[in-house]
This record gives structure tokens, C-alpha cells and sequence, in this order.
């Protein structure tokens, strides 16, 4: 496939386009193909931005129904028809049924954007200027989110200094035996500790970007309880493990509590429109009019498929439960894969539809993995400080059967992988599923 | 109608459903139809992201087919066959007969995404953090784009210090007699200025939201001199009055002057779509691959829109000179206006089909003709530091006699407004055309 | 003499070492001696740390006397009779004449300390971070202090960047034509300069290091209007300039404002001891015991001599009579000086006993001159972004003699330099005094 | 005695003179006299500045000589006799014995301004912001040096935010299961650690405001072995527990290390004359001459005394091996009392001459035990987040008997505080020495 336009024109920045490198051309549900009519299994899932699959045909028909009737495209914050069909339902299907209060604001329609909305309120809010973020956290790339975001690839190209922002270890960052949450406490606790006193932590529930790493409930609970003792507010970043993907639409819900602030973009279109939202506690709105602004905060395409996905998977339980199901056969899939080479040093760890297959740091074990499983038609990305973590981010819409037969590639793709390195012996294929 | 939903559940940052407190449903072409059917002309044109108008006929039948065909919707920065095309659109349309070379780098799909890009390769580029922009400068509310926009009302929103840029004198900020850039030449030259040594430029050649403040083409050039001189990148911010606003597709064309970094946004996709764009010079992209990353970076629908609009107005110059024509038809009719009531202390500024009446600072004029203006079913905006100055932002695709029939409804709000404030005769109606 | 222990133990960042490269031994008045006992006149006062000379033999008494007791000599900030009499002393012979409420911060020995102190008190005050500092304003080197301080040469070696501070022209900066306290007043005026509300504006009524630039009496009145207005205070930094070098004990007295805050070290303690001090109106005490600490604030030596200079300068006009009829003489001489070399484009500026013989930008005239003078055994410095003014700072004690003689060598010095120039006929020495 | 001037013109940032509300007159040896004439023991020690006692007879001469010649008091970094011997004594001293090689740089006359230049130059040398700073590290209050300063009271003072540092946990800080510098190396070695790759870290090897805490050798040595494989600098800020305090001159020599940059201040001058110095590896020094200034770099006071400390106290190892046996002395004394109250909850810690008597963080009563002491005559203080240590603190010159005496006062104090409290028996005085 000729990919010269895209090596002539197109920055070095470009990333994805080196992992896979073909032309993708149409998209169905958890299929994409390529200029040459190829195939692939998408476990991928525009990082977590197509949980429903590509043209959903639900989404589709109210998105053509819209165009059909030249509803307004473009509305930037006036009121408009498909913005306020989109506000009565998440209203009456996510915030009245758990009987929350949150106030909406629309941002750029980008997960920074609605990170750095987010970082500004609560800077406000409390007249303070730094913010906890954790190690291994990812928040966007604009220069406000990007102080909250660990990783130095990213920092380094900011070209300057990155402030305001203090990290402190994550869940389990610091081994098993380590409290961090504790750890965090003693640091709030001590006047002396260095740390200025914080407007607000800023955690992933799930650390996508940073290799799938999964916060206990109760070290998110300890979490709460630390920001109301010290009079910070918690914001949850649910950009990317949000909108189901973790088997609830929120993705704290099990943990029994309430951020301060949420931030969702990514799958909240549910077409893979661009489209982003900060929801905060009523209280906190002290915004001035107009204070944060952006183009396209009326997306209104968005709205129409974003309140289209609402009514269609979040009405019951069915979908979250569907979810659920779905995990435990990756994760079982996975795990048997793990124990199969005991001397690769292979692990599971994830929640819900987001399940991360960790391979010791160093050796581009998952890499090579991925880019085996490509050749045999799966997509599928890596993530961790070290790309270390094969990243299984499949559609939570996929068939079964899909499913599993990307989980065969994975399973070939180790195996071969592995297998030329001597680590173990080939698994027979098909063999070890639930 | 009925904006309930919005005060309930919509954050106070909310701004422009203040100015137009109706419910938008349809809209075609520069007319906007709210749900009781009432019709709107649109000279605001969604701050000019809409410069072909509305659901335009011909891009949305291109968007359909796409839809049609299950084409990739969102495709991060992997290569599709929408995003092929466009590359190929854009250097084919607008680079080729230029004889220009750049390098594109597709960001966030939202403007202030661009400029966050832009100043990062500016800084890594040049080693430096400084970065000069300008009184009245708009680049939009993220924190690295924030620092360098000037106004007090976003910058406050921050909650903490913004940093690493210099803010210097546009154009005519001093008055007549004062050469801007003779002082900032001034203050690069000396080395006890306290001007730390800057990376680069910002500039919009005419500031949008500052007040349609218009930078002559000799001040731009000198702009361009000191920025060679002083080994400054020179960054055009073409997200406003880019996309043939001015009257050519790039708003510095006719100053002769090749920035270093361009960014362009809001009009590119040409049909209200968020997508954004650097273009840089071939040997400025030190990028490191994936260091500017972001969820919808690959918006296709977009960037198919985005193809077929250059496609449709810009292979030839018939659309720049039509728009030219217009210019000259809201230019005398402003300044017609503004002559007709010497006591109120009325001027034009502007460049191509972004044309500004400025009104005096206190009283708030230009909001009360405004608003006015909306009753009589014309919705447009001011900007300024003190929303002083009427901007008159219709879609360049407007058909004359909707032109002259919002150009009406303002002569009439303007009359009335002065008239009730015994500033003068009110005029004939309709008398004052060319 | 053997400077080599000093090449091969020193930094490269000694300075002055290397404009004058002898090992002074003696000192006395304004006389100086090396080692070979060679005799120089003093014209630079310790960058005007020794107004009333080297070795004053009336604070020696004093110094000598309190060493002989064993008066303490180091006391923190503990309440001492040296300190309680110095108190005594500042408040009888400067406060309580004038009518001043100040109350005293002692800061850690320096000036730059001062400057952090006063910088730190004004931000707690205003709880704004933004501080107005002017083009060629010297304020300190630790980083709060050099932040405000404008030449690159020391900002660069900061190695970080230097925020919370935004540079204005200093009075006379854009030429004769522009008033920049009107050009400040347009930027604190207008929401949309890009100027973050500041805290306070800091300013030197007198710039030493930036180049003898003098600010009217009228353009502080202004400047202090404008605080008023806009709510900011006014620091009057008058570490080099105060402590009578104007001819007033405080140089802003004639300028008839009251500053907020007011900065004094350097000839504070009268014989060149270290000693800072912080005077600032009692209603602005708002700081937290021990909130800023150092460990030579209480030093007792230079609160002995400083209270005896109060005693022995200030209880009377007559010092600062004397001062200016100095200034007198020294001006005539160096506008003779200029007026005799009308090729030369040499010109005079100053206050009091700072004058500056200003040359031009390009050629390192002045620092030759001041080269010649110490062959011929006078030591002066230049100042200036281009080293291009050259600063006669006696001491104000000097006799007219010494003085005379000094203006006679800079006269010949000149004459020399100048001629080997060719830049007119050398002078007859001696003949232009008043 | 009469404070009333003091509270009527001095600030409320004054400190000490609340814990110790007397007018001290004079001072010898380890004895101080208030102007009643009541004499008491110094365990202060100026903080540190006073390690040969107050005062002390052959500086004192040493002094006077000087002065009685009118050698040179104020120089500035130009060269002098005095200066000039200070450097000598510095080599033939402390360099060559130990076989080192260090540049020295004199910079204002201040601990904090001798941090701010090792910043700087550290920042330059690496070409990066980040320092690496510990929890309880104390490093002075200027901006630069408060950036790295761990404590909220002065860090609140700033007004601003304070960046480009990263607070890491001192030796000991998380307990003793957690080896903070793995932690600290875990930090490094994760390029998503948030942690932005410092060009230096600053330690103190007891941390004498942040609560008399010791790191180990072998903690220095990680620390050492970390910054030579991350390719950073390390400084040590030896201000405090430098120039013998902890039983060498250096205190990091018994560690083995070889630090980048050393900071001394203090008791440099020997006599509590205000004298700061920075010494680094030679190859380090790329400063640019003049780029960092100050006025009182050259107190030539201090460097007369200063050399005389050299002189008499460090040509050989008795003076070392008497701080030795001394510090046994106190040590003993001090866990001894610890030992008598085992319901109090008491500890001691502490290197060479600077012991703490550690006690409970919350009930005051470290500060109530010297409050208690200073009615009997002893002057100490206590240190700590919660001023909950005792800081014990003598002039490393003090004779046994009134080191006993000192010594029994703080058994009476604690005795007498604690037995008020009812916790534990009072112990009969004077009987638990070695």
C-alpha cells in the first residue's frame, strides 16, 4: 500500500501509522480494512474512543437521521436541539437513576481540553496552585494537563519547565508492601514535607497509558477520604476507562465514591466523534461566563450520537453486565496464557474490557507480540513506561467470536514470539479457552 | 422557548446562549432556524469556523457517501484513505501552485491544540522558552496557548501564574505615532531590557476576538525581519481569519511573508467539523514520534470535508476575488453607517469579510446594537477588550441579498440604539448602498 | 603584584578583579592602596556601599570601642543594645524628623535579600504573583530578585526561566516622545494587554547598574499615582541610591512620594559592613513570625556603625548641603568634559553624587577610559547594558581636592583615549572648573 | 529590660527575640549577658554561626589588627591582602591535606545566596531545571534556595508558586523498612515516574532545621552512586553542619563522598561574620565573569577571621577528635534522660555537636522544656515540622564544665516540664553522667 504521501507531508510526530502501516480504508463494528481489502480485528479500539465499534449502525442512522434534516453541525455554546435531547439524557439515564447531582460543562473536544478545564476549576475553587497527580497518570498534552502527565517523552517535548503539579506514587507503585495512600498522608500531614499544599489530586481509576495499572477500590476510597480531610477535590479522569469500560459507566462506581470532578471525552460520542464533558458538583460552578471557551464545544454530531448511545446501552444493566462477561473470558484466556510460560515472566492485570498482558520491562517482548498479531490481522497496542504491557482494548460491543479469535492470535503471536526465543514450549492453539 | 435544561444542568462558564437565548434546530447556508421555526441570519458564522456556510450542499453530499460507505470515522493517527486524500488535496490545492514546502502535523482537533503544538516545537527548536505575543492576542484557553492570549478574563480563569511569554504591542497599540516594532526591535536589541531571549513570534495578522485589530502588511514584514534577525520562529496563528476569511485562503499571503509555523483550525474542515493543523517548515521537525499525541487527531469526516472544500473554492481564485467583492460592499456600508452619526464616535476596521464596527469603549454600544440586532433576526457578535466593537463575520458564501439584509437589520439597530440615545438623526433606510 | 593565587583558587565568575588587577591592601577615606603601596582614588565607593569612605575614623571608634567590650557580635534576630540602639537611632534621626510611619524587616545582609523580602511582603499583601520591574532595573541575583532584574547577562545564568514578573520602559526608555507611565497606564487599563494584575511595581529612582538613568520627580509621581489607582504598592528600591548618594538620606524625598515599601543596604552600615533592611508601612505587617529567616540579620558590627553614621550625617542639612554642592562640581566638570569633544556624542546624566559620563553604545569607550584612569590611578567602573556610561561614584565625604584630582585624571583619561581617536583636540588640563 | 522599641518598630517576622525576650549586651566564649548583667550558656550557638564560641580572643585579635592597619573592609570580589591570604589558608589547610581540587566562588555573604549560585550553576552545567530537594530540607529562604526548602511556613511566605524543584523522601522519612534511596532510584530509572530528569540534588547530611535528622553513610554513598549514574551533580549544603560541627570540617567526609558543589557559610568566618562560599569541581566552572554579583562578597572581616579559624583550629586533628569526645558527652547525657522517662516517648539523634532530643510531634513539648531552660539561663532551641526536637547546639570550643552545666539545666527542665505532667518520677539531678 502506498503510504509515500503520509512519509512526505506528514510530521515526524506520527505514531500509530508506524505500528500498523496500511491504509485503513472502512470500518464495521470490530472489523477494519485496509486499502487492499484486508482485515483486521480491532483490539485496539481508537484507544478506548470506540467502545460501541465503528458505525455503529444504531449511532449511524439518528447521525444520517440529522444530517437528513440539516440539524446545526456547529453551534460553538448556544443552545441548540441536539445539545439539549443530548442534556435530558444524561440526566435521565446517568445522573437520576444514581441519584447524583452534577453540573456540565463542554469543552474543547478533546480529553486535554476537558483535563485542562478541569485543573483550572479546581485551582479556582480552592485558590491554590498545585495539583497531585500520580506516576505512570496520563492526562492530555496541552501544557496544562501535560504537568499532570508522568511520562517524559511527552514532558521533554514541552520544551519548558512543567509546574504546579507534584507527583506521588500510584497504587502499588511502590511494591506490595507499601502503603501509598499512606504514604500520602504523611506528606499532607507534615508541614515540613515539601509539598505545597494541593488544589486537588487528579487520579485514572484504571492508568491506561501508563500500563494498565488498576487501583484498588480501597486505595481509591483512602483517596476520598484524604481529599476531604485535607480539603482538596478529587478528580477522576475517566477519559479513557469511562463510558463501560470497566463494566460500570463510570468507572469509580464500585468504589463507592463521589469525584468532585469527572472528565470524559474518548468513547462519550460514541462514534468516535470528537466530543468532551467536565462534570462537577453544583457547588463548585464558580465559573465566570464564557471563561473557558473553544470552537467546537457544540459538536452537535456528537451530541446526537453520544445521547443515541445512551438510551441504546445504558438503560438497563444488560450491557454493563455483557461487559463483565466478556472480561472474565479475556481475562481467563490471558492468565492461561501467562501460566503457559512460566519462565516469560508473563502477567495479567486490567478491569473490565481493559486488560493489560505485562512482560518483564526490558527485551520489547510486547512489541514484537504486537506487531506478530498485526501481521496475522489483529490491531493491537502496547503501553507501560517500557511498552511493556500488550494492551487488550477490544470494542465491549465485539462478538464473541471475534474475540476469541483475536485472542487465538494473541495466543499464536506469543507463542511464536516466545517460542523463537526458546522460552517455553508452543501451546496447542484453541486449547485452553474457559 | 424552552433553555431550562441549560440553567439547570449547564456549568455558568456557558457564554454565547446568554447573547442568543433560543433553541437552534436547523440551519442552512447563512440562515439558522431556531425550534419555533423563526429564522436567523448568521453573521457570526460560529466565530468563523463557518466560512462556506451551513450544512453546505456539497461537502455534506461528500459526507454522506463516506457514511454511506462505513469509511473509518476516527482513525487516531493511523493512515486512511479520507486522511490520504486529504494530504494529497492539500499540497496538490494549496502548497504546489504556492511553490511552498511544509510539513503538516494534524493535532487535537481543537485551535488551541495547534498553537499548544506549535509553541512546543518552537521551544524545542530553538532551546528557548520565551515566546513573544501580543496586547489583544487570541490563541486560545489551554494552559501553554493561555499564556500567550491576552485577555485578563481567560487568563484569571487559570488559577495560577502563566509564564514563558512576553507580551509586546500589536500593531497600532500605541497610537499613530509609535512604530511597534520599532520597539520591540528595540527590546531585542538591548540586552538589559528584561526580554528574555525569545523562541519565537505569535501573531494573528488580523486579531479576531481582540477587536478585529488589522496589522498592515509593512508591520508584518517587519515582524518577519526581526524575527530572522533574532533567530525567532515566526508563528501565524491562522485559526480565525485563515481559510479564506481575508480574502486569500492564508491571511498573511499578500504581506509576502513566509512564516516559519503556521496553525490553522476552525474553517479547515469547512463544514463545522473540529480538526486542526501545523504546518511548518520541512526542517523544523525535530518531533519525536508520538511525543504530541491526542484521541482525534484522525477525524475523518473531517478531513473528507475538509478536501472537497478546497477542492470546491480554491483550485481557482474566483472564490478569493468573490470574496474580496463583498468586502468591499460591508466596508462601505459600515463605513457609511459611521459617517451618518459623527457624534457617536463610529469607526470601520477589517480585512476581506471580517469587518469590525468600533464603537466607543464605555457604554457598551456594541453589545446593545447587538442585541438588538437579534431581535430583528441577525445573530452576531462583538469582540474587543471591552466588546466594543461589532464584528460582522458572515459565511463567505453568503448570497448578496441575505448580505444586504443583515447589513439592514444592523443600520436599523444601530439607529435605534443611538437614536434613543439622541446621537443623532436616524437614517433613511436602505439609502446608503453603493 | 601576584594575582595568581586568585586565577588558580577563584572562579571565572570574579568580576572586578579583572578591570582592576592589583592586590589593595590599605584603605583610607577615598584613597585605596596596593600592596606595592601605590595610591588610587577612589571614584567607585564599593558600587556606593562606602558614602562616607573607607575606614571613617568616627565609625571605627565606634566599631573598635564595641569590640572591646565584647558587645555581641552575632545575634540572629535576638533583641541586642547594639540593635535596640540602632532602632533608636533610625526612628530619632530619619522617621520621627519626616513624620514616616515605616516599620523595619532586618534581612539577611544583602540587598538581593531586601529585595525578596519586600517582593515576598507584597505578593502575601495583594495575593497577586505579578510584579512590575523596568528595562535596565538592577534589583538582586538570587532568583526572587532576579527575576526583576532586567540585563540578560545575569538572568541568563539563572539557568531556568524567571517568571511572575513583567518589564516596563523605564522613564525616558522609548525616547524623549513617549511618556511610559502613560504607556503603563494603557496596559494596567486594559483587560486585554496581556498584563496579569500585579502585586506591586519596583523601581530604583536612580538606575546605577542599568546606566545612570534618571527618573523625573515627575514620572515617580506619576508611578505612584498609578499604584494608588490600580491598587498595587509601590517598592522604591534604594539600595545603591539611597543612604544620601542623591543628596537627600532617601533619594524619592524630593519626588515628594511616600513608596510602600523601601529596600536599604549597601552604605547603610556606613562602613562597608553587610546590613539590609526592609521599611515598609506598618499596615502591611502581615507576616508570620520567623516567615523569613537568615542567619546574619542580626549583624551587630554593622548595627554600631550604622546608628553612629546616622549621628554623625543626618541629624543636620549640612551633609546633604555639602552633597550637592559636590554634585555641582562634579557636573560642570563632566559637561565640560562632553561639551569639549562635540565629535565624541559624550553626554552627562546623574543625581547628586552618581554621574554618568555616557558614550556611545558601540566602540567600549568608556571602559577604556576607565582603563586609562586606574594606569593613572583612579578607580571607576562603567555601567549600562554596554558598559557605555561611566560612573563617577566618589565617596561623599571625598575632599574637593582628591575629588578634583580624580576629575582631573578621568579629564586626561579621556583627553587620551579620545585623541588617539582622533576625535578632537586634546583639552588643557585643569582649566574647565567652575 | 525594656523590648518596647522593638515591638513598636521592628516586623512580626522577628523570631528568636520571642523565644528569648532579652536585650543581650554581651558575649564571650559560650556565655551571653543581658543588659541586667544575668549571664547564660549559649547551646545555639547563632545557629550554627558560633562554632568557636562568641567573641572568640584570637580572632578577636586577629580582628583588630586589621582593622588597627585600615586594611581594606570592603572590597567587593577585586583582590585583596586579606582575601588573598583567606585563599591560601584555604588550599594549604583544607585542600591539599585532603589531596582535592576545588574552585571557590565568594558570593553575597549569605547560606541562601551561596545555595542560589550552586543552583544556578548546577542548572547551567546540566542544561536542565529540575533539583532534586528532601523532605525537612532547609536551604534558605531567597526564592532559589526556597524553591528547594521543604518547609510550608516559609514556602507559604514566597506569595507565589515555587517550581523546578522535586521533594523526595530524606533518609529515614518512610520508616526503616523503606530504603529511600531505592525509592529514589525507582524514581529515575522510570522514565513515567513524573519525575522531570534533575541536573542536581542538595542534601544536607543532618538536617539541622528540618529536625536534627542524620542520614547515614551509606544513604549518602546511594545518593553519590545515583547521581554519578544519572549523570547529576551533587551538592552538598554543609551551611549549617559544615566547618567541624559534626566532628570534621566537612561533614560529609567520613562518608566518602566527593561531593560536585559544597556550600559553607556560618561558621566559616568563625567569628558570626556574615561570609558565604561555594567550592566545585574545577571543571564545573563555566561561569561567565560578573554573571553572579553581590555587594558583600568581599568582607574582608570575615576573610581575616576566617583564616585565623583555619589556622588555629584545623592544622591538625585535636580539634576534630575534642568535637569527638564532646559529642560522646552529650550523646550520653542526653539518652540518658530519654532512657529516665519511658512514658515520655523520648529519643536522641544527632551527629558529632548537633544532638536532638527528639519528643512526641504534638503537644509542645520540646518548646516547653526550652522556654523552661531559659529561665534558668540556657539558650536553645528546637527544631522540626513540630518543633519537636531540641536542638543541642553548643560552640564546639565550650569547656566541660559549663557543657555540663548547660546539660543539667535541660535534665532540670525536662524534669520539671515532665513531672508537672506526671510522666515519670523526677529524676535526682546531676547523678547520671558518665
Amino acid at each position: 500500500m502506498d503510504l509515500k504521501i503520509f512519509d512526505r507531508m506528514e510530521s515526524e510526530v506520527r505514531g500509530y501509522v508506524r505500528s500498523f502501516p496500511v491504509v485503513f480504508d472502512q470500518a464495521r463494528g470490530s472489523l477494519l480494512f485496509d486499502e487492499a481489502g484486508k482485515q483486521y480485528i480491532d483490539f485496539f479500539s481508537g484507544a478506548g474512543t470506540l467502545n460501541y465499534g465503528h458505525n455503529n449502525p444504531v449511532l449511524k442512522r439518528r447521525l444520517l437521521d440529522y444530517l437528513g434534516t440539516d440539524g446545526v453541525v456547529h453551534g460553538l455554546d448556544m443552545a441548540t436541539s441536539a445539545k439539549k435531547y443530548f442534556l435530558e439524557t444524561f440526566e435521565r439515564v446517568l445522573l437520576k437513576p444514581r441519584g447524583w447531582k452534577y453540573t456540565l460543562q463542554f469543552t474543547g473536544p478533546t480529553g486535554t481540553n476537558a483535563v485542562e478545564a478541569a485543573l483550572k476549576l479546581a485551582r479556582q475553587v480552592k485558590g491554590r496552585q498545585n495539583i497531585i497527580s500520580f506516576t505512570h497518570g496520563f492526562h492530555g498534552v496541552s501544557a496544562g494537563s501535560l504537568a499532570a502527565t508522568a511520562n517524559s517523552k511527552f514532558r521533554q517535548a514541552a520544551g519548558m519547565a512543567l509546574g504546579n503539579t507534584t507527583f506521588v506514587p500510584y497504587d502499588g507503585y511502590m511494591g506490595p508492601d507499601v502503603d501509598t495512600a499512606a504514604y500520602l498522608e504523611r506528606l499532607l500531614d507534615d508541614p515540613s514535607s515539601g509539598l505545597d499544599r494541593p488544589a486537588a489530586v487528579i487520579v485514572e481509576t484504571v492508568q491506561g497509558e501508563g500500563g494498565v495499572n488498576v487501583a484498588t477500590w480501597r486505595w481509591l476510597r483512602q483517596l476520598e477520604t484524604l481529599c476531604r480531610r485535607h480539603d482538596m477535590l478529587l478528580i477522576v479522569d475517566d477519559i479513557q476507562v469511562g463510558c463501560g469500560r470497566t463494566g460500570s459507566f463510570f468507572s469509580f462506581e464500585q468504589a463507592g465514591i463521589q469525584p468532585d470532578i469527572v472528565t470524559l471525552s474518548k468513547s462519550l460520542s460514541g462514534f468516535g466523534l470528537p466530543m468532551s464533558l467536565v462534570m462537577f458538583k453544583p457547588e463548585l460552578d464558580i465559573w465566570k461566563p464564557g471563561a473557558h471557551s473553544g470552537t467546537f464545544r457544540g459538536n452537535n454530531l456528537a451530541f446526537v450520537t453520544a445521547a443515541q448511545a445512551l438510551d441504546s446501552y445504558w438503560t438497563s444493566d444488560a450491557f454493563a453486565t455483557e461487559t463483565r462477561r466478556k472480561e472474565e473470558l479475556v481475562r481467563n484466556w490471558l492468565e492461561n496464557l501467562a501460566y503457559s510460560y512460566p519462565a516469560a515472566g508473563l502477567s495479567v492485570r486490567g478491569r473490565g474490557l481493559i486488560q493489560g498482558l505485562v512482560t518483564p520491562a526490558e527485551g520489547g517482548l510486547a512489541n514484537r507480540i504486537a506487531a506478530k498479531a498485526f501481521e496475522y490481522g489483529v490491531v493491537i497496542e502496547t503501553s507501560g513506561a517500557h511498552d511493556e504491557v500488550l494492551k487488550v482494548l477490544p470494542a465491549l460491543t465485539i462478538e464473541d467470536q471475534l474475540l476469541e479469535r483475536g485472542l487465538e492470535v494473541l495466543e499464536r503471536s506469543t507463542a511464536e514470539i516466545l517460542g523463537s526465543q526458546g522460552n517455553g514450549k508452543v501451546l496447542k492453539f484453541g486449547g485452553q479457552r474457559r
